[in-house]
């Protein structure tokens, strides 16, 4: 029997190259028209630590949002999902330490009268203020900190790579780094035959509790291009359901998971609705912005040392491919073997032959670290001292080919370990 | 406002007490007709561990299965399942160290073998040998072990309360504790207006890759019932759907799962078929039996210190209570916060939230330990000493009304500590 070769993963067309669409500077400030600020408020018991942030663009502008599809959503995203509906906003003010998240009437109120407060300062209507909030769950959220906060970010409102970041910082909690994306391209111009250089970028928060369903935790993402609503709308959720919403660090879904876009046109182009030329490449740019920020998330889970990436080839359909993708991708064992470097591959063909999908496990090949382990259902020899020195990199792809037909899935986690029990055993305290 | 009641949690009908049903010694050697053994068999490289089981009736009888349905099943469900269908088995053999599963067709034949030798010792078909492993996945099993082992297993074989223990002992792997039950009832003998004892026990092994799906790894029943076998594959089924099948440790459902139960008719009752007036009592009596080892295994989670009872009430359905239960049994998040010791209920409420059953969070009320923490989706003032105080206990109640309609579920689970990341870091090696 000759050499057994790894799974081939399609790697997609090369849509970024395609459309000349390349990394710029920037992150939530890339895009002309928008300044952020990140301050430190005073909202969590330490003055030193950036808690609030501001992203506002110069004017009203075309908006866009995605949110969380927990029962229990929060109350900055039963105010928001109702406005982002608008396709109208001015600016998306997040904080950090509280959710806002089970704090009833009072909460929604509390989340509205800190809209109120950002509407004032940047004189605006108050519909046009959207929210996001992360921290802990059933805590009434105190309005204090945002009446001297909101004017303190009003002021420090910057167009700067600096600002961005700061606006980027003030939104974490138990993540490890701040996470930022940025891209630029050219579409067509306003004018007949110009061109017109549009930016995307934004930032995220997430490390744990994430198993996005719609998006993921605060997410604020900002553009130049001019837009229509629905355009920006049917761009976002397509980014999202292909980047954040296949991520998962731990299976659970946030209350507060929101994602916003603000494009504020300030990039001169042709308007790009739906039928446009450029909206694929409208799309692409802005998916591209949403999959650095979710890699980043998986490889910043709560306690994580590896990005792990799983590939689901030959399914039935794209359900079933996800449904096994994340079947693997959430399994305990399967994670906790990664963070023992133990090349445990039967634990991915246990979670695989868990989930109800249907295939014969005598058509299933399975590949780990780029070794063939098991080739229609039979395990190959291991070089388990080869396997190790692959455990030593960042990165550890698993790719399954399930034997059934052509459908794929890809889902990132991270492996599971001491620390994110030590992260979550005293989250409150 | 006056003082808020915890939620009530329907207590169901004493089932055990209208029938008489009383603990007993013995295990799975509780039933007359029953012997077994357990015996170092240096199958896992310890030559003082024991790790082959035996259970033997003393002539054909009565069988019932029910098994994983994790498609990568493995080599001796495969061949179990096929075998207890007939519904005539005499012994069942078992071992720890190697699951024989993803080993394809070797691993089958392998099985077989170990069944023959069995069948060859105590002198019967060898259809009527069934199987079960647990350990490492995607490992040849070796037969060697089990040509020396199995004969010394069948010279062994006793009818005692210490046989019916080794036996439980051999097949652990990771868990703590061997984990036996066993009760006593009367019935209506066979002949006309006299009584019969029957007895019911067995034990199982569980600890880790514990989401089962039918059943849960390894568990042997025993009955001295004379019982049909359509009756007796009835009772088993009902038993383990409201047991084994309410208890997860990890989400993760075993390529292993096996429940057997062998019913020797020893008891001298009148034969038990589904319309007999004592069939209530057997499947009573079977479900305690189970209830019992599936709280053990909870318990006994790997590196478990509570054991958690998840009970929903007012779902809609019986489907939405189980989905609510085993999303909140198995969030990770829910898991170390209990391990922490903090009274994190916000986690619980957003694992409700997560799964797609439909519910208004503010017709939602949540008990955590006994006390109320949320009423229609409001946070209740919460003394954070008396939580911790509680916390001290072996046992965790978490209660959830969704308000929607008057189905329940109850899961059992256990929290996520330390030590399950030591034991499955390196699990192999």
């Amino acid at each position: 029997m000759g050499a057994i070769r790894p799974l081939e993963v399609p790697s997609g067309t090369d849509e970024l190259a395609a459309f000349g669409i390349t990394p710029c500077e920037g992150g939530v400030c890339a895009a002309e028209g928008i300044r952020a600020a990140g301050v430190c408020a005073n909202l969590r018991g330490d003055p030193n630590r950036r808690d609030l942030a501001l992203v506002a663009a110069d004017n009203s502008c075309v908006c866009a949002g995605v949110f969380t599809q927990n029962r229990f959503c929060a109350a900055p995203v039963q105010v928001s999902r109702e406005r982002a509906a608008r396709g109208v906003a001015r600016a998306v003010v997040l904080n950090s330490g509280n959710a806002n998240a089970s704090t009833g009437a009072p909460g929604v109120e509390v989340a509205k009268r800190v809209a109120a407060i950002v509407a004032a300062e940047l004189g605006c209507d108050e519909e046009e203020v959207l929210l996001g909030s992360t921290g802990v769950i059933g805590k009434p959220l105190e309005l204090d900190g945002f009446v001297s906060g909101v004017p303190m970010a009003a002021r420090a409102l910057a167009h700067s790579v600096e600002a961005a970041h700061d606006a980027a910082r003030a939104v974490m909690t138990t993540d490890t780094m701040p996470k930022e994306s940025s891209y630029a391209f050219e579409v067509a111009g306003s004018n007949d035959g110009a061109r017109a250089t549009v930016h995307v970028g934004g930032f995220v928060k997430g490390s744990g509790m994430i198993q996005p369903n719609m998006a993921t935790m605060l997410c604020v993402l900002t553009t130049d291009a001019d837009v229509t609503a629905q355009a920006a709308q049917a761009a976002l959720r397509a980014a999202t359901s292909k980047t954040f919403n296949k991520v998962t660090v731990d299976s659970d879904t946030s209350t507060n998971d929101t994602c916003i876009l603000l494009a504020t046109g300030a990039a001169g182009n042709a308007r790009i609705d739906q039928d446009s030329a450029d909206f694929a490449a409208f799309c692409a740019a802005i998916k591209a912005v949403c999959e650095d920020l979710a890699r980043m998330i998986a490889a910043d889970g709560e306690g994580a040392t590896k990005l792990v990436t799983v590939d689901v080839l030959g399914a039935a359909n794209e359900q079933d491919a996800e449904t096994v993708a994340r079947s693997i991708a959430n399994s305990p064992l399967v994670k906790t073997a990664i963070f023992g470097h133990d090349a445990n591959w039967g634990r991915v063909a246990a979670a695989a032959g868990k989930c109800g999908v249907d295939f014969d496990q005598y058509d299933v090949d399975i590949d780990l670290l780029g070794v063939p382990v098991l080739r229609k259902g039979l395990p190959l020899p291991m070089d388990e001292e080869d396997m190790l020195r692959r455990f030593e990199g960042p990165e550890v792809p698993i790719v399954i080919s399930l034997g059934v037909g052509n459908a794929t899935a890809r889902v990132w986690t991270c492996d599971l370990s001491h620390e994110y029990i030590v992260i979550n055993g005293d989250y409150r305290t």
